[in-house]
């Protein structure tokens, strides 16, 4: 017992150096430490506020306790309060990380993060009717999905696009840090990854959506549907002479409206315009421009064949990890 | 402090009247909204019971409390009990959700959900067996599979299996809703999407698994293995005369017994069947049935190589995002 | 009322019977179980230590509470001290499960538990260094990087680069189970699948990520650039006469210095060498070696375009799932 507790003791001895020399380097100048004297937002809160947007949109789904015909005003009011409250709160944490004035006789971050919470809600009934856009699509386009509730529940793409509404609408109000970890708390969720940047119009479909990559300054039109595993990214970008990327420009591609594009694809840079209607084939790969109705698919490889001889042993060129 | 106040109340006054508005918009004919008499399942609630399910089958493994060859009985019982009730629950409300008859006067859906529940809990023995087969061919199939225990804790293949086999026996009872939450729960977590409707039969294997989809109305035979990004998908469906999606039938393919899959593979089509002891290797696209003991692989795309001189700058047809 | 409640008392009547089929399965060999003596590593109190940890690396980024420099040494040696506890405990846990001597009578793991833990502390300063490098190279790399904020926040490759850190130095320590559920975990959140064994250099960059997988025994240099969908993997193993597979050669491929890997590449091989600044196009399949400064891409599959004919009723060979 005695041993034991020394043992334990004389380790924890130990720990001592590591904290001191971890807090040290805390307040050198330290790439991966956030100790200033203005916090930044929270994750865990920005995801919590985003979570209440979610329930005041879709209302009986995601809440807390059942909401009826009765009760389900006051809970409106409630969420919506939560939400006014986390936003302001937020926002705020990020607006004044940014600022470099003079922090401590100002209250303007505190007031910017109230006025941009009010209008963010001031938009909700707008990106409401976006999604029932989005979410109608959804039911038309895929024959898997019998009721609405389900669509809701659980389809990745609504899912995925709820979040990107939101948070495109903070990126439009300039907001920074919120709009990037809402869609990466989307990405982890859903396997789809929407930058708040991107332009997206109405009724928009994505079916399973696992690998979807949809760029910064993507432009797409309405009607548009794409499945799982499409890459709407960027070229290469030029580095400047001092060897930093130029960046500022589009740097990824236009979909026009009603544009069909199958798992796989891969549509790259920022004169790249798919044209209206056209349909994209799984896996092609593009970098320049076709225009409208047209039809684009692979020369299918050609597949080789072999008999049961083959079977029992797999040959070396076979992978498995 | 006064101004101060007064811009936060000025602004709160903005909030009611989006309240008011989104409040009126919850009582029309609301696609994303579900305020009515009977509450919808709740989603955390039902992922709540798939957790007490899997603690029943991987007894030791995720309990809240360690399990011993004393408690492990008393353990079993409450959760089974658990079970029980979070189950006859969910699936009453689902059941009503769905019930077009008068719901005030009637407790059947309450009676047929406790029914449903006692009957899934019946079929937990027969489902531990085949999740026994699964593990078995996990730990034979894969070279990096040492421990039992590094599978059933941290192999998404086996996570996304347990929740189809759960899935799969309330989809066969005919419980609405409540699949689907599984099936999207399980995609959220492990990248690997299954439809609750699909038959898979005994020792199936996946590996990695991001990327997986297999559809609805899949086929599949006994060890069968499957890597990561494979689709067991459907061609287009023809639409009838007013423009909706035909369906009902058989839209996925079959996939006979001791088949592999090899990574990125796609297999498209309800008429398509690859035959017993079948190989199909990375990122075949087939459309077509294959007989039994064929190998098929893609020609590979011939490779062009470039010596030192291209590397230094990356040329425009890479692509970064 | 009556009716209910027997109807109610004599459904949990027939699980009692399950629960006692369960239960006698549970102490037969019983590959699914685990109710020894000795618990197995709790997979949330794991999960929750390497949180711990996260802290401590970016200190103000994922605490709970705002942390500034006056208290942030407190916060520091808080943090510190929980993940002794919990990694000593968890450590113990795993060594003990798999010890095959006595145990009643030693207490070796819960000291060797201890000894880790703090080994695994001390490294910590050095696993900061190598992730500021890791961060660093990101935010050079990705012109959607703006800020240091939103790549610690919200880029799965950090993410999953810091869990790989963090689990490689516990699988180096030879800790059983830990790394594996870490990992798998870092998987989960991702999309990203590193194997805690892989040796992975200085200054690493994965790029959005999803698909990403790589093996046990790669061995990646510095400066490397991977892109989603990219596989490093192993080719069939042979099986020796009794049919069970060769296992602990080098099953997986070396990558040199400042290699880029773009999105959907797949190299395999335990003797495949990718030579130091070469350059692997997307998609591009690789079983062999290629020499240094070597750029290789695919030649692209050839397209059939087609006009607005076919665009207004898709064909039978697209697909839809």
């Amino acid at each position: 017992m005695n041993g034991k507790r020394s043992n334990d003791l004389d380790l924890k001895a130990q720990i001592v150096d590591v904290v001191d020399s971890l807090a040290r380097t805390y307040l050198e100048n330290d790439l991966l430490a956030n100790v200033g004297d203005h916090p930044i937002p929270s994750r865990s809160e920005v995801i919590k506020s985003l979570d209440d947007v979610r329930e005041v949109i879709y209302p009986g789904y995601f809440s807390r306790w059942p909401v009826d015909r009765i009760n389900y005003k006051y809970h409106l009011g409630t969420v919506m309060n939560q939400i006014y409250e986390g936003f302001s709160a937020q926002i705020a944490r990020s607006l004044r990380h940014e600022c470099t004035g003079a922090h401590e006789v100002c209250d303007r971050c505190v007031r910017r993060g109230r006025e941009a919470a009010v209008t963010f809600m001031g938009r909700l009934p707008e990106i409401r009717a976006r999604l029932a856009g989005d979410v109608q699509a959804t039911l038309e386009s895929d024959p898997a999905a019998g009721r609405v509730e389900e669509v809701i529940f659980s389809y990745p793409g609504v899912n995925a696009v709820t979040v990107y509404r939101i948070a495109h609408e903070l990126y439009h109000l300039e907001i920074p840090i919120l709009p990037r970890i809402m869609s990466e708390h989307a990405h982890t969720v859903t396997g789809i990854d929407i930058h708040p940047g991107a332009h997206i119009g109405e009724r928009f479909f994505i079916d399973h959506g696992t690998g979807v990559v949809i760029g910064e300054t993507c432009v797409i039109g309405d009607d548009v549907k794409i499945y799982q595993g499409v890459t709407l990214g960027a070229l290469s970008l030029p580095r400047d002479t001092t060897g930093k990327l130029v960046t500022g420009t589009k740097r990824h591609p236009t979909v026009e409206d009603r544009v069909t594009i199958y798992s796989g694809a891969t549509i790259l840079g920022g004169d790249t315009v798919i044209g209206a209607g056209s349909v994209v084939g799984g896996n092609v790969w593009l970098t320049g421009s076709i225009p409208p109705g047209t039809k684009v698919v692979i020369e299918s490889p050609r597949l080789q064949y072999r008999g049961k001889a083959l079977v029992e042993r797999e040959p070396v060129i076979d992978f498995q990890i």
